[in-house]
């Protein structure tokens, strides 16, 4: 059974009003496992009897019921009603927005951080907080006028990294003096900027901020770069898709210990 | 002034029917503009007063006059219904696709390319097309399986990078074939492969070949390769996007001269 104070609240969350309640909705096996398996603090299981017709589903929903979290049982139909996405594979949850802030950030030796300045496409800010994930990125900070990390489009596109990946949400003077008083170098992603050289980034932290596509980098934050960098393209295509050029940015930057 | 049948056909082509007319759709004036840039033939143009309002609109509008293409112009509100998209911004075309086949490829030095092995999600492919384009890859190949390299959404992700990057549609067998004949290193992408070094690719050519998500290779491309290759992942997630994974993975094999 599910009330219908939960049904409202599911479909509140599905346009921009849940901003004003600090929660936000997940859907789908992959996604709803990755949140279990994150400190995110969970408020709502919806489960549908589909769930369970697949053993990975069948492990997730006892997972679900051994937590002791508030659940919800609706049939399948109700399910698909309140999910966002056609096929919610019988399972979605309501869980808390996470309040990082930058403030409480320990840099250590080679600290990564990712700045979005205007990323306006979710896919792309989820694609984003993925490879961030995946390369060792230790923070991620959307300057105002970018997309909400937290909107269902970003979440599936982030395969459940933004349940990870700490990311803030404050403006850029913040930012800027956060990273100023402690010496980071701050790279600006550039179609014309520098090509980049492995070794570039030594003790030090960095941030690496990727502006709006097409408009580029606001001019606050394009007066505040160290050093503008890009990539060097041998084709004919002018530029990158802006999640293309950051997770290549930032592959060079941080570097690994398997490149020659 | 548009004809009923020219209404049919664009309506067609934005359902998968139009495969059998070998024709695609085009919106937007950066798409238009790149199409126009391209070799590929322009069946018809389709212009409303809106495209006009703007400077770089109005020379497009001025560039499709004067190649004497054929033009029919609609009002604003036609041409949103005729639309795939939600702003057209005033005009959209419709090409003739290329018949591009890997036996019309001269491989020269070094010649790189890239093969989609089922990969299903068109914005997807469309950004490694553009991906290719920019880092100077030769050729393409979508297999069996895959997403439809001109159906709508596939070209806007590729910003227009379809145009002019070759992609052939053929199976595996012969697109094995012609790689063996021509000694061309098979790399296949795969989560735990080998970290790619920098200078792994000397005189030959090379096909790098990236698979479904999440399923992976197919059996027989995965025999067929040479090499598996991954990215050595440093953070906690335990996979990339398929567009991010193949754009660090062909970075790393392309390498560039800017590069230490």
């Amino acid at each position: 059974m599910i009330t219908r104070n939960q049904v409202k609240r599911i479909n509140r969350l599905k346009t921009r009003k849940r901003r004003d309640e600090g929660v936000f909705l997940v859907e789908g096996v992959r996604l709803v496992e990755e949140l279990l398996d994150s400190e995110l603090q969970v408020e709502l299981a919806v489960v549908a009897p589909s769930l369970v017709r697949v053993e990975r589903g069948a492990q997730l929903a006892k997972t679900i019921r051994d937590s002791g979290m508030q659940l919800a049982e609706v049939t399948d139909s109700e399910l698909s009603e309140l999910a966002d996405t056609e096929t919610p594979q019988g399972v979605l949850a309501i869980a808390r927005e996470p309040s990082w802030e930058l403030a409480n950030l320990q840099p250590g030796d080679r600290t990564a951080m990712l700045v979005y300045d205007r990323l306006t496409d979710p896919g792309n800010l989820g694609t984003l907080m993925r490879t961030a994930h995946a390369l060792g990125v230790d923070w991620c900070v959307a300057l105002p006028g970018s997309v909400d990390p937290w909107s269902p489009k970003a979440v599936r596109a982030s395969a459940g990294s933004v349940f990870h990946v700490p990311v803030s949400r404050e403006p850029w003077p913040e930012v800027m003096n956060w990273l100023r008083e402690r010496d980071f170098t701050i790279f600006c992603a550039d179609p014309g900027g520098e090509p980049v050289t492995r070794g570039v980034v030594r003790g030090e932290g960095f941030a690496l901020v990727l502006g709006n596509e097409p408009s580029g980098l606001s001019e606050e934050v394009r007066n505040a770069c160290d050093a503008r960098i890009g990539i060097h393209l041998s084709g004919k295509m002018d530029s990158l898709n802006v999640a293309t050029a950051g997770a290549l940015l930032l592959d060079r930057l941080i570097g690994d210990p398997d490149r020659s």
